[in-house]
């Protein structure tokens, strides 16, 4: 079946088509074709045909990808279709109050569930309805919620000791906002956020 | 010349190939081949050779591409190369806090120099070696000191109204963090940060 050798980037991008489409789904579009699909995602046409061939055939000759069913798909594929994914978030300093009080995560199947802090004026409080735990506890409310995302906003220095902390109380993969490459085994899935990967190119537009 | 019909994605695409080859060149790697360059950003090979062509001919038959040149050209071409972008940060909430004490812009060439905010707490105040003044005084401040690049970390609402007041003072790209989609002339360059994308496809590599 399509469990072996897909491309991680292919997944990644299957997000992107996600968002992509549920933007143009909102327009009353109907059908949609890969290179309508590409422009709009930024990401040539044959990219976008070969990524979603690994996990079947969605468009309909003469007519494109139905929307629609193709969102469905891909949520499901995804394993987005299904349940709220219960997140655990490290370090409330001021990203993590901001990814707290951010609704972007809910709206996609996201929530966090508990924030770890080790200042003590934070432990014990609720933020944004999420409460704050002592770090040492971090193991035990972990798998007490078998949760299995975590989200590290503490200081580089500390990244790499509360992502070992995390996977060994059963957090699966990782969302790493602290500037700093994690050494964990490659089982365990890292998405590293880079806020300044965005604004790399608009130098660029701006000269010309 | 190159500045012809080369497509943004292309132009986003060489930033991310340039933070995949700086991470290279730490390894002491000399030259690296298209195949290599695409596994490491995630990209099909094919593709880095199609952005790569619009700019010119940076491959050595035999040998791929010397890494030190293509980082040098690839700075050139996004205007990386001579100087620090001065940005201009709105709404010092949480979010815009964080980003004040983020590092990774300045390593890059770009600085926040200035922030503005409306509550009069934080006005006049220094939050990371960087002076907060009144929303009311942007206009001017942004055209006495010329910047460029903008910054909106305001909530959703005011994001409108923020992005055109930059633009009235200058302003020819903006970086958004605000989750509203801005309406905008088509010549300004927003770059729309989601912080969601990168949790969507992790339900996927969980549930293997």
């Amino acid at each position: 079946m399509y469990k072996n050798k897909i491309p991680k980037a292919s997944v990644y991008r299957l997000a992107i088509y996600l968002r992509g489409l549920e933007k143009l789904k909102i327009n009353k579009k109907i059908y949609v074709s890969s290179p309508e699909v590409g422009k709009f995602c930024g990401i040539d046409p044959a990219q976008v045909r070969k990524d979603l061939s690994y996990f079947g055939q969605f468009g309909e000759v003469g007519k494109g990808y139905h929307i629609k069913s193709l969102v469905t798909n891909l949520k499901k594929i995804l394993k987005l279709h299904h349940k709220k994914w219960k997140m655990s978030l490290a370090g409330v300093g001021n990203l993590g109050a901001a990814l707290l009080s951010y609704k972007g995560f809910e709206n996609v199947g996201f929530i966090i569930q508990v924030a770890f802090d080790k200042d003590c004026k934070k432990i014990g409080r609720v933020f944004s309805g999420v409460k704050i735990y002592d770090f040492k506890k971090m193991k035990e409310i972990i798998r007490k919620e078998n949760i299995r995302i975590g989200i590290i906003a503490v200081p580089a220095e500390f990244a790499q000791e509360v992502a070992e902390i995390m996977i060994s109380s059963g957090v699966k993969s990782i969302l790493n906002f602290a500037p700093v490459i994690l050494n964990l085994p490659s089982k365990i899935i890292v998405s590293n956020v880079d806020l300044s990967n965005e604004l790399l190119s608009l130098p660029y537009f701006i000269s010309k």
